[in-house]
């Protein structure tokens, strides 16, 4: 039977977590992940994921697990600092069941809002971007060539959990081309090079908006790909948006044409 | 005399530097702070900066300093790593004199395109909301109460050099307000409450675009000296956008607008 109560940083559950939090190879390995704070928690629980262990501080959180059908387990400041990637002062961490989707699973409206994105380097970057994705209301964020698993904690970290509420799927390029294609969503890729200003491209129709990496853009798969090529202004003296901004400007300039 | 090369981590110098890109205070006591990468070092002397030393590692670069008009001292990789707040590979570090900006010395054109922060608490929030505003073309950054001070390292990293390709201030918001109100630059602050559609607002005329904290928005300082409060749509299941990429949504809006 497992312990109620953990007081030991050593303990094998914590290392178990620990390793979890730190190792991608370890979470393909178990298809499990850490979530830390109480409202990711519930998103992980809403998008029906599985909490397999919970782990709450007993000197920070009076929470008593809400909705989570799982047995709880109070541990001390010590053990949570350790298990915890994020710190911060809300005292929950859980070990969550990963749930795989595939593009078939995805359910598409009228005219969806897509973002995809080709071997994005940097998790935090991805993370943003499901962030800006939620907000903006896309049907769904497509992460091809993945160079980062969902399920890195700077990624959860910084999509405040938009992780567990934008339907997301890791797939290959060529697969997602397919799969635009024969739903007719238009192809729109974010260049410098022989592109159009974005405020003058229709998104009101189906649309994917495809950003390529931070140092070397989009490959020419997806550029011979697109049904247009679409660039955001640069007016200044630097020459590149951060790949998050840049997606968050054109997603929204969907949600306004679309209003 | 100084020396032309460094080897010694203990060396005083190296000590003076590492002191300036961990406190604020020591920046604000010298007047200085530290710039890593050759590109921004370039930046700060266009933008008419003083470059009092400027570091480079012997195994990393083969930059002769360009037009930056000070002596070179050559460092072993140990020094530079010790002196390098970011790392990376380009081997470049300076120390270089801030310049405090007026609100009076602004050079603004005919419908001028502001960006005002108030007390926003991160300064990598801050560094990318300056990148944005260089893409966006804004004429000045005003920081209002400021948390962080402008030379902050991580504000400069994700700033990637605008905080010396833009005119920043930094002031209070009353004196800020008068400012704005004397150019008759209308004041649009983003806010939830008792706001319009973002892109239902004209932003042709000359405008300041006002965002608040991380935690708890802006103050109602602002919300009473705004002509119009503005809000982004959120159609996700989340409740907020990061304040950078807000910024960056509001100020391509009122580019597309201007265009």
């Amino acid at each position: 039977m497992e312990e109620k109560r953990i007081t030991s940083v050593q303990n094998p559950r914590v290392k178990a977590v620990v390793a979890l939090q730190q190792k991608s190879a370890e979470r393909r390995r178990t298809g499990l992940f850490v979530v830390e704070g109480r409202r990711e928690v519930e998103h992980c629980v809403a998008a029906g994921m599985e909490v397999k262990e919970l782990f709450v501080c007993e000197e920070m959180e009076a929470w008593n697990g809400g909705a989570v059908a799982t047995n709880m387990t109070v541990v001390t400041k010590d053990v949570y600092e350790k298990m915890a990637y994020r710190g911060g002062t809300e005292g929950v961490v859980a070990v969550v069941r990963g749930r795989e989707r595939w593009l078939e699973e995805l359910e598409l409206g009228e005219n969806p809002l897509i973002v995809v994105v080709e071997r994005v380097e940097k998790p935090g970057n991805l993370g943003a971007i499901l962030r800006s994705a939620d907000a903006a209301g896309a049907d769904a964020v497509i992460v091809c060539d993945a160079l980062t698993d969902l399920y890195n904690p700077n990624l959860i970290r910084s999509s405040i959990g938009a992780v567990f509420t934008v339907p997301c799927v890791v797939c290959e390029s060529e697969e997602c081309i397919r799969f635009l294609k024969e739903h007719d969503i238009q192809i729109l890729t974010a260049q410098l090079q022989d592109s159009h200003l974005y405020y003058d491209t229709d998104m009101k129709r189906g649309t994917a908006i495809v950003m390529g990496t931070e140092s070397t853009g989009l490959t020419e798969v997806w550029r011979k790909a697109a049904d247009a090529h679409i660039r955001i202004p640069m007016l200044g003296r630097l020459d590149s948006l951060n790949v998050s901004v840049s997606a968050a400007v054109l997603l929204f300039e969907a949600v306004r044409q679309r209003n």
